[in-house]
């Protein structure tokens, strides 16, 4: 079986000349235990602060069980399970669960949009930004896999949803396939875009970017704006800690939320229901980066690592 | 009459040489007006980011009307009115209101436990901290006119209330009169002792301090702490904003609100019916800081905006 290992620890973000492609033996199972053949591999930001020399990565996998040693699991059955990045793991049987999307629906949805970036999303959307019709919503990373569908979901709620991107394709994607309202450039020019798309304020911003992103935006908030704290991307990659201005969350009577996805797993049922049948019908559109191939993991982290994504990272394995 | 004016702008922390004691002759009433004759003026932190040079300083204060040529406001009647740092003041009739208490109760508490600080304490407490029986709270500045009131508040809830204190005598009095749990000190040592004070985490804090007791009690919370930032103490005088680490926010989830007293006026016939009933029986202690005289008013602030008051700062005028 072919695995990727950590070559050397990344210095700032990580490049694909940070891991290497190794083969080795199949373990044999153990009694509990099932064998997965990986078919799509998820590449979360998370994974860069769990990276240690010559280890695999983890990373969550939709496989087949291809032998099982656990009486409650059959072979042949899809499975979300605990891999890594390998193209075949063995791991407890009683931790892998059956896939479950809804008919016409791909099954790798189940790692973005119905499975943890979707309920990253869906918890920040109902538990912390709670926009009102006609509210003003900021997506930091609108094209990336929990920003494309916060986005939607805001914009399906009534709100006006205003995406930052890196660039003018995501830009084009974020206003076309996304249904965002307006786009505006991370950089220098963000804050008189930002003043310019939100003229009343921001009334919920979900922040999934850097500082100089988050510094611009926490000056436009709408009083009783509410902040989703989602993910820290440039603190990931080993830059100074991100920090908020207490004045403007003062200035605002802001609430700022820390969101972490795991405190929210009691929402999964009614995520992929409600989500589910959006994508079904679609009025969401679960947005997939794919890549062929477990030997592009690294390329495809590294791209994602430095915001060059656009929506889930996939990569195709068997 | 009698009034302070700024004589020059502090640099730093106000000094009671920033301010000159002025005689001047009383205006006549114009039509709707009322002459007040200061008997408690309040000193309040807001006040040191509205200082203008020349100016009276801003204040409330509790007055007998003189003089009215309001219909709706008696000669006689107790009030509270927007004075400034005036031995008298003319002022519209229909900006003053009628002083409330509880029977038992001192006037002067109108500014204090039950007025804009004990409100903004209530506010924090029923909206904000939220303790639940056996929550651990921690208030800064505990024995302040704001934070005296939310510590014991939060006793009074069933929380475990630990306050910030900058005096060993201040750590008594919060033990003692005002019934925290415990007191720790500000300054270097604050972090080792308030691990030891909470051993299972914070889980509210009302921020009424300096960026040095921020970053310590933000290291410090247990997973779902409430934080609200009421006072950026330096911040007023003139130091670097504040800020909040964002990385500690999203280990703790927490919750951070920014608390603006004037966005609670809802909440004001409640606070003084339940927190007047409180301290009529002397479950609640509202502590006052008093001076005599309006020429110790400079005294007073400067005082009270480094730290050194115990409880409501009130300046006996008449």
């Amino acid at each position: 079986m072919l695995s990727v290992v950590l070559s050397r620890v990344p210095d700032g973000a990580p490049t694909p000349e940070d891991f290497d492609l190794v083969e080795s033996a199949c373990p044999a199972l153990a009694e509990g235990e099932v064998r997965i053949a990986v078919r799509s591999l998820s590449l979360d930001p998370y994974v860069r602060s769990s990276l240690r020399p010559s280890e695999v990565p983890p990373g969550r996998a939709i496989g087949e069980v291809v032998e099982s040693c656990c009486p409650e699991v059959e072979a042949g059955q899809l499975v979300l399970a605990e891999t890594g990045w390998r193209s075949s793991a063995v791991v407890a049987g009683s931790s892998v669960t059956p896939v479950s999307v809804p008919p016409g629906v791909p099954s790798s949805a189940a790692l973005g949009a119905l499975g943890m970036p979707g309920l990253t999303a869906y918890a920040a959307h109902v538990r912390h930004l709670r926009p009102r019709f006609g509210a003003t919503v900021v997506i930091g990373s609108a094209t990336g896999g929990v920003g494309s569908v916060a986005g939607q979901l805001a914009r399906i709620s009534g709100a006006r949803v205003v995406g930052i991107v890196g660039s003018s394709e995501k830009a084009s994607l974020a206003t076309g396939r996304l249904g965002y309202d307006v786009a505006v450039r991370r950089g220098g020019g963000l804050a008189d875009e930002l003043r310019a798309a939100c003229p009343d304020g921001i009334d919920a911003y979900l922040h999934l970017g850097d500082q100089a992103t988050l510094d611009v935006v926490m000056e436009q908030l709408a009083v009783g704006a509410r902040v989703s704290l989602c993910g820290l991307m440039d603190q990931y990659n080993g830059a100074a800690p991100t920090r908020l201005r207490a004045g403007a969350v003062l200035a605002a009577r802001a609430e700022v939320h820390g969101l972490v996805v795991y405190d929210h797993a009691d929402l999964a049922p009614e995520h992929v229901q409600q989500v589910g049948a959006l994508i079904s019908s679609g009025e969401l559109v679960a947005l997939e980066d794919r890549y062929a191939g477990l030997d592009l993991a690294p390329l495809a982290f590294a791209r994602m690592m430095s915001g060059r994504n656009v929506g889930k990272v996939v990569v195709d394995v068997s």
